[in-house]
């Protein structure tokens, strides 16, 4: 099973930054960093898993000032993972890096620095940004449309990995007494001409120890799926049944398949929300001690968005959804909560905490026997070939998995008691691409 | 007295990486950057300086191959700041950006998270890129006229600490309590629409320990002195002599001061490059042992690219410079050459040595008391603050300048026992930008 850990700073649920035991100040404090790295390297888990957006996400500053999730303030990930690097030994690191607002060549060189620098532990989650804001920080007008988006992510997939092919494994002989520091046979131009960019290259680095850097994706569309299969190592889905992680997986490969990849060599891996305590009462209690910090203004928030920007000012949180008018964005997700709230007689307040939590990843509450049993079926089933997991509060909720949850997952020998390779590629199984 | 320890992987001198304790993979090699950075902090120096270039310099494959000094083979800059945060307390760590090819928003991000990430050490030395050959790696037809690149290089640097500007230091009052993890009223847009960039922000992350990470410049044409005038705290400058080395200092400050700034808060350090023998003729051996090791073909390379590219194709070695046009890259350092052949009379073959060596910065041989007393002339008439130690090879270079020539400073009184401050800008004697 392959298990990465997502290090959104102070834990994925929206009000983790109020949990007394969270340190508020996480997204820029390094010492929390090391500590995390630490202890998922002391689970010997396969790697780090960096979210990131250029800009903070929405509109409203007053809104924006009362969560810690919207991207207000963490490290920049690859000055982040550079630092890592020397505090860990084994453990993959891996940073999301947006295709709609970057450079290739500076992506590829960066990526290509810190898996020298990890001596092989480099990988990146390439997104097309799923943040709107972030086209003012880039001096455009508006985020460019899905399409484009995608368009421009396999372009910039394909010169970041053909800059880290213009150089031949063996293309450094550094001979001092020939006074030949490289094989001139060694390197070759990239020459690339496309819609969105040119690049002539070669990298000015010498291959790095993966050959490629391990290659993370998220996208969840049709097109993104493809992208996935066009590009992946690795995808990261958002999934709430074992028969859709399934469907899922199976299409990815399938695509993959299509485009003349072996689907072996992408795996699938989901992310999970996790709440584990002794008991299960324990695990209870840490859900809802986390439900109960949610700001009435943040949830409120959330849930309008999710019911299609729905006005909710002024509604009684203790009172039933008020009526809930069809807008244009999308009925299918507002249709769904409008039934739920009205089917199980929930509150405004209920209905928002349901809302507020795993925000579309799978959550799993319990022991932590009863929660490797759920992440050992998904993983017997073929649904998935491991999980990210996303602890809902940090350093708390990383220390549970990897204190409870591991050690359960070895004794089931589902999950390795040491590393066995070096690199990033050697914890996933991925074969090394050589030139 | 200021110190800067300039890392160029094998060192500054062209055939370093022949030199037989040289390690030729240097470039590449945390573990040769770790233990340079030790010893820069064990001398107590003010800071690393890492040049950069996003590109090869030149277009030959094959004259390329024979040298370690064209940006062929070297980890990314802000990447290895990151990973030498962590093996470093207190010295001052400072990555070279190019205004040309980058985009302000990401370089002000990760000059602000290295800043987090080192507790106040970060610096960068703004350029407009002396290698014309990045051009191709970003999609441009060819390098922009140097005019371009300096007036982009202003509105950069007045975008990047505009956006470090956007949060005021007590906006992060992360109150779990109220729900309020910031103060709406510490926060405003930086709404910058300029000539060459259009952002919104604000920086999506916390107001860094030093306000601003310290600004270097290098740039010494006019136009060059304006920018550094504009915007450096401290101003890196390569001078032959005392005199001239005094006049470009009060220059810069005379340029600052019209414009409404401090002249002290512009510190000027001239480039040294030292051979350090316990006796003079342990120095001279250092040097010969260096020089005896430059390729011809590789110093006429070198010749060419430093007079702006120009074609010594044919050109008879023992003869006199023939005629050098003036050329989009930097005019300064053509001038400079140009001058120093006519004047000296030096052939082809002497002027490509001399530059091979230091490359056109101040060379010192001698022994640790003859080197500070060469240091302490410049440092007592007012020339400069200090200097950046740019050692002929690596690690031997530093080791000699730190064991050898820091004591002797210290018996004079010239240079600092221990840190006293914890930043950069406590070591330079800057005053922190507060908001
Ligand atoms: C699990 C997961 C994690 C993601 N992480 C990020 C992220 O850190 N930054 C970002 O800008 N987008 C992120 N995305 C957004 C995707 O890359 C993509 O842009 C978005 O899902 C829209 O594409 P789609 O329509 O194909 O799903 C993530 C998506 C998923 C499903
Ligand atoms: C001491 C010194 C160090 C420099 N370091 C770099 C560097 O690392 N990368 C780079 O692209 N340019 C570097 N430059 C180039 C300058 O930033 C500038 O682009 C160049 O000198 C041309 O400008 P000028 O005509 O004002 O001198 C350096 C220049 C000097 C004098």
């Amino acid at each position: 099973m392959r298990l990465g850990a997502f290090l959104y700073p102070t834990g994925y649920h929206v009000a983790a930054w109020r949990h007394p035991e969270v340190p508020a100040d996480a997204g820029v404090d390094i010492g929390h960093y090391a500590e995390l790295a630490r202890t998922a390297e002391r689970g010997k888990l396969d790697f780090l898993f960096l979210p990131d957006s250029s800009a903070m996400r929405g509109g409203d500053t007053a809104e924006l000032s009362r969560t810690a999730i919207r991207y207000v303030a963490q490290f920049e990930p690859l000055t982040l993972l550079g630092a890592l690097a020397g505090v860990t030994e084994r453990i993959g690191l891996t940073a999301t890096i947006s295709a709609t607002y970057n450079e290739p060549y500076h992506s590829a060189r960066m990526l290509a620095s810190l898996d020298h620098i990890s001596r092989g532990r480099a990988g990146w989650n390439l997104v097309t940004s799923q943040n709107p804001y972030e086209a003012y920080n880039f001096g455009l007008p508006e985020h460019p449309e899905h399409g484009v988006r995608y368009a421009r992510a396999q372009e910039f997939a394909q010169v970041v990995k053909g800059l880290w092919d213009t150089w031949s494994d063996d293309a450094w002989v550094r001979d001092k007494a020939a006074g030949r520091f490289f094989d001139p046979a060694g390197v070759r131009p990239l020459d690339h001409h496309g819609e969105h960019f040119s690049v002539r290259g070669p990298l000015n680095m010498p291959r790095c120890p993966q050959g490629h850097p391990v290659t993370l994706q998220a996208g969840s569309s049709d097109t993104g799926r493809d992208l996935a299969a066009a590009t992946a190592d690795v995808v990261f889905t958002a999934q709430h049944s074992r028969e859709q992680a399934l469907a899922f997986t199976e299409d990815v490969r399938a695509r993959a398949e299509k485009l003349g990849r072996d689907p072996e060599g992408v795996k699938v891996l989901a992310g999970v929300f996790p709440f584990v305590g002794r008991t299960r009462a324990e695990a209870e209690e840490k859900v809802e001690r986390l439900q109960d910090l949610i700001d009435p203004q943040v949830g409120l928030g959330l849930l309008s968005s999710e019911l299609g920007h729905a006005d909710l000012d002024g509604s009684d949180l203790d009172g039933p959804l008020p009526d809930i008018p069809v807008s244009n964005s999308g009925r299918s997700r507002r249709d769904l909560l409008v039934r739920m709230a009205r089917e199980e007689g929930l509150t405004v307040r209920q209905l928002y905490k349901r809302v507020a939590g795993s925000r579309g990843h799978w959550q799993v509450v319990g022991t932590p026997e009863s929660v490797a049993d759920e992440l050992a079926d998904w993983f017997h089933s073929g649904a998935v070939d491991g999980f990210i997991v996303m602890p809902p509060y940090l350093p708390g909720g990383l220390e549970d998995f990897v204190d409870l949850v591991v050690p359960e997952l070895r004794r089931r020998g589902l999950f390795r008691t040491e590393y066995t390779g070096t690199t990033l590629r050697d914890h996933l199984g991925l074969a090394r691409p050589g030139r």
